[in-house]
C-alpha cells in the first residue's frame, strides 16, 4: 500500500513534467512556426520572449520548485539542501519572469503602445511584485540563520498559501495573455473563425491549467509531504547546526509519528485514507 | 488566544463578504452606467446578464457555499443540515451559471457570432460541466443515505480538491472574460487609452481575485475547520442515524483531541501556531 501511494505520486510527478514539457513545446512551435520566431530587436520577436519566458520560467520552474520538497528521493537530502534547490528554482524563476517583462514593456515602448492599461498587465505585474516580495522574505525568514525558529513556524502557513496563490494568479494570467494575444495578432482569418493557430493556442492554455492542476494536487496531499525530520539551520556563529521540530513547538502527535516510522509513505496513509484530515 | 483566531477568522469572512458585496456593484454599476443594462433581448442587455450572474452567483455564492462549514456558530446545527446548505448554495450558483450561460449563447446566436471559439469559452463551459459533475457526485457521495461511509472518506479528499481548483478556475475565466469584454466593447477611446471605464472594470478584476484569495485562505486553514464531531447520516432502513468519526477509522490523535477539548478555536491553534501541520 506504501508502494501504491508512491506510484500515485510518480504518476501525479511525471504526468505534471510531461504536461509541462508540452506547455513549453508548444509556445516555442507557436513562436517560430505562426509567428516571428525569437530576437531583440524591439518588434515582434522581441515580443514573443515573453510568453516564451512566461511558460517556461514563470509557470513550469515555479511548479517545479513549489514540488521539490515532496520529491520522496530528496528526503535523505538535508532540509537545508533542499532550502537552497528550493530558493535557487525559484531565483531563476524570478529571473525569467522580469526578463520576460523587460522584452515586453521594451516591446511597447519601441512600438509606443501604452504600458499597463490592460487587466492582464495589472495582475501580472501584482504577481511578480508579490513574487519578489515572496522571495526576499522566504531567503530572510527560512534561510537567515540568525531569524529564530518561532518566526519561521509562525511564517511557515502564510509562504505556503501565499506561494500558491501566487502561482495560481501567474497561471490566470497566463490565460488572459493568451487571450488577448489571439485577440491582436489573429486578424485574417480571425480568432472567431478558429484557426489552426487558434485552436493550438486555446490547446497551451488547458495544458497549463492541467499542469497547475497537476501541481497544487501533489502540494496538498498530506501522505506526500517530505517527513518531519530534524532541520538544518545555522547557529549565530555560523556554523551548521540542527534545531529539531520538538524545538519548534511540535504537538505529541507529530512528534510520535516521528519517532515511531521510518516508512513516511506509510506514516501519514492512514490519515489520507479517512479523507477527514485534509486541511486543504 | 481562542478569541484573538476567532476575531482572524471574523475579519477575513466580513472582508470577503465586503468584497464579494463591492464585487456585485460594480458589475452592476458597469452594466448600467456604461452599457446596455439587463434585458432579455438578444441584443447586448441580454449578453449582460453573463457577467451580471457569474460575478453573483458563479463567484460570490460559491465562495460563500466553500465557506459556509468554517462559520463557527454553524458548528452547533447537524452536519446533515450544513450539507443542504452547501449543496442548496451550489446548486443556487449552478442554475446561475447556467442562465449566464443561455445569456451568452443566445446572444451569439441572434447576432450570428461564432460560439466557443475562446480560451475563455473552452475554459469556462470545461469550468460548468466539471462544477456540474462535483454537484451530482457531492449529492451522491455526501447526502445519497445508501453511500457507506468509507466511500464518502475515500472521496472527501478530491471533492476538496476539485472544488477549490474548479472555484479559481472560475475566477481565472472571469478574468477572461473580463479582458475579451474590454477589447470588443472599447472602441473610442480603446482600452489601451484607459478610460474610466477601462479602470474601473480592471479593479473589479481585481475586487474578484482578493474574494477568491480570502475565501482560499478560510478554508485552508487548520485551525478554522469544522470540529470532527458526529457526521449524521441515514441508515439503510431510512431512519437518521450517526456515524461518529471512530468509526470512519480516525487515528488517535484526532480522537483524543475531539474527546478532550470543547474549544474548537483553541483545540488546533496550536497546530496552527507551529504551522508545521499546514499541508495547504
Amino acid at each position: 500500500m506504501a508502494m501504491e501511494n508512491y506510484r500515485h505520486f510518480l504518476f501525479f510527478l511525471i504526468t505534471s513534467i510531461l504536461i509541462g514539457f508540452l506547455s513549453i513545446l508548444f509556445v516555442l512551435i507557436w513562436v517560430f512556426q505562426w509567428r516571428e520566431g525569437l530576437a531583440w530587436d524591439g518588434g515582434l520577436a522581441e515580443f514573443n520572449w515573453h510568453p516564451v519566458l512566461t511558460v517556461t520560467g514563470f509557470i513550469f520552474i515555479q511548479g517545479i520548485a513549489i514540488v521539490v520538497y515532496r520529491l520522496p528521493w530528496t528526503w535523505k537530502c538535508s532540509k537545508l539542501m533542499m532550502k537552497f534547490i528550493h530558493a535557487g528554482l525559484h531565483t531563476v524563476a524570478f529571473v525569467l519572469a522580469v526578463i520576460s517583462l523587460v522584452a515586453v514593456f521594451d516591446f511597447h515602448n519601441y512600438k509606443s503602445i501604452p504600458n499597463m492599461y490592460s487587466l492582464h498587465s495589472w495582475i501580472g505585474l501584482m504577481g511578480v511584485v508579490f513574487y519578489t516580495l515572496q522571495l526576499v522574505l522566504g531567503l530572510c525568514i527560512f534561510l537567515f540563520p540568525m531569524t529564530p525558529a518561532f518566526i519561521r513556524a509562525a511564517f511557515m502557513p502564510i509562504h505556503v498559501y501565499s506561494g500558491l496563490l501566487i502561482f495560481g494568479t501567474v497561471i490566470a494570467t497566463a490565460l488572459m495573455g493568451i487571450t488577448e494575444k489571439l485577440f491582436f495578432a489573429l486578424k485574417n482569418p480571425a480568432y472567431k473563425d478558429s484557426p489552426p493557430e487558434a485552436v493550438f493556442i486555446n490547446t497551451l492554455g488547458l495544458l497549463i491549467v492541467v499542469f497547475g492542476g497537476t501541481v497544487l494536487w501533489m502540494v496538498t496531499r498530506p501522505s506526500w509531504k517530505r517527513p518531519g525530520e530534524e532541520a538544518s539551520t545555522f547557529k549565530q556563529d555560523g556554523r551548521v547546526s540542527s534545531v529539531t521540530e520538538n524545538e519548534l513547538n511540535l504537538n505529541s502527535f507529530d512528534k510520535a509519528t516521528m519517532e515511531s516510522s521510518s516508512e513516511p509513505w506509510k506514516r501519514k496513509l492512514k490519515l489520507e485514507e479517512t479523507g477527514l484530515r485534509s486541511t486543504m
